[in-house]
């Protein structure tokens, strides 16, 4: 196991491998809770659902190469990533639009978990001003710029009806946020130096649906 | 362009590849949505967010190589794509657990755009059972060997408590399902013939938080 040494900035990860990092994270969080100590390339590979190659050459970026004949610590290679990640930072989140989907990413307890801590709930709507999900009162809209300089909110999350997306997004990017989760079904203009990712549920769907037309076909 | 001759089952596409065609095939709908009516591997692999020489060998499985100086037909690679997911065909989803989620879930357009088509919106709790979502009615869990079977479900969501996913799941496979998606937060054991997909709604999140200590880290 090699120490990373000038943890920053220094090398670029391809952005395929940043993106197979949280799937390493997760697998490596289910061996621990299993009380898995050490495990091999094949075995997280089998876990994360790549393949070994890609894994040992994805985890070279973080300066892992596990030990031969052991293989890699689960909880050290898991804080590696973590902290090459950022999840071991604190990231204030705001969440914008408080309906059915808000409602389930406001209590959904794989953020916290990983250090996204849901800081305000905003909606447009003075009805749901009332509420409190999750611990967190639901604020309006226009609070936004207070409550980013505030909280030093890094990450925004739009879970608005696509119409409203484009506009929350504007006032995300004017209020100095950064980094933008997309739930809206709708693409997003930003400047280049503001971060969108766009979560499409169906994906997992298609991916389910490709497997079930072979197996009917083989059948 | 070449026509794909003896569409399936011949040739198996690695699970990376078959992860990425949904994403190829998003970013195609963008595209074609915009009036583009061909596109360069380069345009194609920076919509999708992977490098083109991926995308090149990605769709080569698929006996897509675009023409030299031209690109790729949009519409055509597009058509192409959705019939190797198998996406061109119905498939009917049952959901169980209509709490937040669950409601998110049934209302979420993205779905029924692809082909996926919620036929059962199932609940353990009485009181749910008067409501109406996305034109679906929500019914008794105890309803889903019945709906499986009038149906042909293919694929079941689950998006209920932690506590009670793998009695769904359970009851899921029981019923003759063999696709599962879940969004509970827990590990399904479920037998070898069965494919269960987890959601990590986390992930996103994680990929957008190492970029945001990449850019707080350069400033």
């Amino acid at each position: 196991m090699t120490a990373k040494a000038s943890s920053d900035s220094a090398r670029e990860i391809p952005e395929a491998t940043v993106a197979r990092l949280p799937v390493y994270l997760r697998a490596l969080v289910t061996l621990s809770d299993a009380g898995t100590e050490t495990c091999s390339s094949e075995e997280l590979a089998t876990a994360a659902g790549v393949n070994s190659a890609k894994l040992r050459k994805d985890l070279s970026y973080l300066g892992s190469y596990g030990t031969r004949g052991v293989g890699y610590d689960v909880d050290y290679l898991r804080y590696q990533i973590a902290r090459e990640i950022g999840v071991t930072q604190d990231w204030p989140v705001v969440i914008v639009g408080i309906g059915n989907l808000g409602h389930a990413l406001a209590n959904y307890s794989g953020f916290r978990s990983r250090g996204f801590r849901v800081v305000a709930l905003l909606d447009a709507d003075p009805e749901r001003h009332q509420e409190v999900v999750a611990g967190v009162d639901v604020r309006p809209f226009d609070d936004l710029e207070q409550i980013v300089a505030e909280q030093g909110v890094a990450i925004g999350v739009i879970a608005t009806p696509a119409v409203a997306a484009q506009d929350v997004a504007n006032r995300m990017v004017a209020a100095g946020i950064r980094s933008i989760l997309n739930f809206a079904p709708v693409v997003l203009a930003v400047p280049d130096d503001v971060d969108v990712r766009k979560v499409d549920l169906s994906i997992e769907l298609q991916i389910l649906a490709y497997h079930e037309q072979r197996k009917a076909n083989a059948s």
